[in-house]
């Protein structure tokens, strides 16, 4: 049985996992998309030789009885509202990070959710996927480390745009470290607290840059992550989790060592896309096959909501230069 | 359109495969199984819960109207019939190393595939797909370690079975170096010489092990490779391409860091299944698209065929303790 | 010209610097010894077959004629009243960490050597000493990483004894890094705060373990340290520095790569006497040299000074849990 | 006691030896000079503010009174007859490779240590003073690696003089490697093969660069040496000792991890006496505290002598393309 699918948003991001289901992926077809600009769409339908209708509007998308499930990948502000409508059509559905612009968007989504009955939505969060972090989390996991203590860990990119702003550096970048933590943990933040460094002479004037993220768990686990958004050397995740037994450190992406003009080198990628490719693939492809099986798994509205809460908390550290607490309401046996 | 595949020959490497195609990739679909142990076949369908018709013959299978297309992964000696039977029937063909047990077979299926007037051959040389193999020939390509002069290659193995005699160390072990050294230089062999060292007490009594083998090409290009299949330690596969502007070096597979009771370390792979895991999917989903393009790429019957001339010098060399000349025909225009 | 030294205190590390001055070093030669436990003292001296004076007391032997340096390695509370009275008598001292237990002692020495118109102490602070952290000292001050921004590091043992307290983790251990940093940066620190993650299961009951301590530099460097003084797998110092126009890390020290029994790995040292041992003699042959020549150059009694100040800061932030300031008075153009 | 030192041959690396004898090391002074170029040894005398004589004949500096122990690092053919009248003096003697230009000489001078009763001559073999060789030898004596199965090694220089024609590949690069493996494996050789790999067009038209040098030692290890002497990147020495067990890889040269400008990278050394330095310092106080106390350890004149015997047959194998067999005599007793 092939998945057939809508996909609202058809920018970069839209298109690129349209390509990966069309080219790369099996299970899954392209059969609907939609954008606020048609024409874009239109665009990408034709470059990616799709056959898919072009639809003026999501919600009409998600209503199409020959869609199966839903790629919400458009402007952050209207996932919530597309994620919800897929609920109520009983549809599964991806949706890329935000789940929602608000911790309470989220939990609106997780209250309709509930009341579905089962899980739809998954939320797209890709390092879950990615083969370093699930060595690391396998690890961890069968406590070869002992019990977790702390984890170091670095976000870097070479550079970003002007339209980039402190906030950003939680909403945009840690986002994904604050649902990968809570994931490799198996744990909830208990507090956060942000450090801003001297600012680097490559940042523009509107963003802090770095910055240094301390978290707690409510294990008493403690985090620190630099943030570093105009390091120019390149694209670089770095993670080590050290525990009472030893440590790890997250590998390196795989690349020639080379040994020219006085130097021993590898090369840094340079490209977050080219980076987690491998990971965007298995995530896509288990959001094809779970909507198959009618059984969606992976990162879920609760943890969609939790990195919502940590995010606020984080933005609230940012301007207070506080320690700021973070409670987690109690978990739906649902999402057990 | 959808790729309809008979798999002739079900053990470990046909069932892989098969597996890959089912649940993996994308555009293939098996149809027909047969193995010289028709009962074997049966439970592999069973297995992968394939919807796939268990033929008595692979001749037969090769036949079948819904047959687009033929894996051969049964016993090497059996090869050159299926492929040719394949050729016949106008049908692309996967074909496991070897291509034929003899160079004069491979030269049986070359004339035959010429006469067929298109390319419906690939052979099972799966490094040529390993993600790190193609930055190697990218780099080389790009001329950026300048001309290579030497090669400095490794293949270890943990250990083989007892059935593992001298010659298996070229036929089985090297046959994979030999095909990649030409891949990546685009050159051919001009000698061989093989040197025995001390033989390592883990090795059983038929079996010489380590090998050195030193190859030359026709450019001058020179090549050692230690094939070391009773190593202990590890499955591990090294690759040093010396040119006149610099070094690379084949990276190691992706695994975590470790720091542990003392030790700062990686964990080395057991398994050549799982280390080219990636490799054989990405060469299967080529042969996939190839078969449904109607264009079959990659190692071509005339890649198989050089690699048995080689092969067999090795062998000669192995017997004799000189340096063997290898002498290549003229390579047809069709396979330019 | 040899330099004739007296060693007050030969424990452990006293011992060690005599061997060092008799076996490996030039210039130097030890000429007295004393230790509160003069039996010891004769014991050191017939073990090293030391042609030197044993003497009940250590300012007995600061007097003596034939002692042109004193080298201070006895019991930290009793380093101010050496130190002063090697300054009083004229003659260059080398005095392990700490200078004085007090910073208000470390000021009286600053005093009496001002008092005394040249440099007559240097302070054992010898990673300035190893090579890779003269490596990093370089880097910085040839401008290769841009402006520091951040250092990320840690230092961690494999155990520590019982008698090990909370308080050492800054007195005994981060006096190290509270002094390299300074001299990495050519800053001074503004501030300090020390979180306590969850508490390894291999520590005492008396010492939290492990720390983190963060630190802020009146540039605005923020510093990170993770000191884990049981965490099992070795003696490990690391430290990243983080630059707008890149970043530098510690080499390791060195050790074969092995490849052995599934893993590729490096042994990791467990004694921190092996991993500075180098920088122990670089350190001591630069104390006879500058003691030759009148000139005593390394770390001064105004690092001492400045690391006691910072130490005092972080042992209160361990027990305040805020963001303690650190103030440093002005540097007397004496230091500079 | 200090050893009192003559120096014949004030050359770049004389002049370095004395330096670090009068800097650097303890126990040794240098108190004569002497050099074909009477002006040049002058120059060095000033420039190292030396309180030596300088001698117009190394013959005369040797015979003179206030000289216990000689340093010949003067031109290659004089070092036979300068050997030969530091033994009939009865003084200990350190000489640069070769020994002498000849196996025959080598002999002469083993005949007349041996006649001498005691061993006086120490070659300069420095890498078995190297920290990382050391390393190896350990493993290797140890039985960390099994029993010892073949040697992969490198030598590359980033570039030579036109002087510099195809045997002094022989000569002056693989020298060392053909010492360094004798005493790693603790064993003599057997046979010899020279290859030439396509030349690179770095090369001058009088070397073939690179070649690869295949030896067999008496216990059927097998050892690859590329030496690649225009190799452009770097001063470049490798060496993976292959045992039965696991294998050890050779430390690199400690250096700073950057990680910039897309790249991640260390830097490589440039220079032998840079890569070599510190092993250079242990070589030579081994020879003073060995001349000091009558006792003359390190390489011998039969490692001397062996590797002169191992050069004459490599050379004799890059002329005839041929496998040559090595023969030793047997060991006198002397040299146990």
């Amino acid at each position: 049985m092939t998945v057939r699918i809508g996909v609202i948003g058809t920018g970069m991001i839209g298109e690129e996992h349209s390509r990966r289901i069309t080219q790369q992926l099996t299970g899954g077809e392209i059969v609907a998309v939609s954008d606020v600009n048609v024409e874009q769409a239109s665009t990408v339908v034709d470059r990616l030789k799709l056959d898919a209708k072009v639809y003026e509007s999501g919600l009409e998308l998600i209503k199409a009885d020959n869609v199966d499930a839903v790629l919400v990948t458009s402007w952050g502000p209207t996932h919530e509202e597309y994620v919800l409508a897929a609920i109520a059509a009983g549809k599964s559905v991806f949706c890329e990070k935000p789940l929602a612009t608000t911790a309470e968007g989220c939990r609106h989504i997780i209250d309709a959710e509930i009341e579905a009955g089962r899980r739809l939505v998954q939320v797209g969060f890709m390092r879950r996927f990615d083969s370093g972090y699930k060595l690391m989390k396998e690890a961890i996991d069968t406590n070869r480390l002992g019990e977790p203590l702390m984890v170091h860990a670095a976000h870097r990119n070479p550079e970003v745009p002007e339209r980039y702003v402190t906030p950003m550096a939680i909403h945009d970048t840690l986002i994904h470290e604050l649902d990968t933590f809570r994931w490799l943990l198996d744990d909830d933040y208990a507090s956060a607290q942000v450090i801003f460094p001297r600012k680097t002479r490559h940042a523009h004037s509107k963003v802090e840059d770095p910055q240094m993220i301390l978290l707690e768990t409510t294990q008493g686990v403690r985090i620190d992550v630099e943030v570093f958004v105009n390091c120019q050397y390149g694209y670089d995740i770095q993670c080590d989790v050290v525990g009472e037994d030893g440590i790890a450190r997250l590998p390196e992406p795989q690349s020639l060592i080379f040994r020219q003009a006085g130097q021993r080198y590898n090369e840094i990628l340079q490209d977050w896309k080219k980076r987690f490719g491998e990971a965007f693939d298995v995530e896509l492809q288990a959001f094809i096959d779970g909507a198959a099986a009618g059984e969606i798994c992976g990162p879920s509205s609760w943890d969609g909501y939790a990195a919502a809460i940590a995010s606020d908390a984080c933005v609230k550290a940012q301007e207070s230069g506080q320690i700021e607490a973070i409670e987690m309401p109690e978990r739906p046996a649902f999402y057990g």
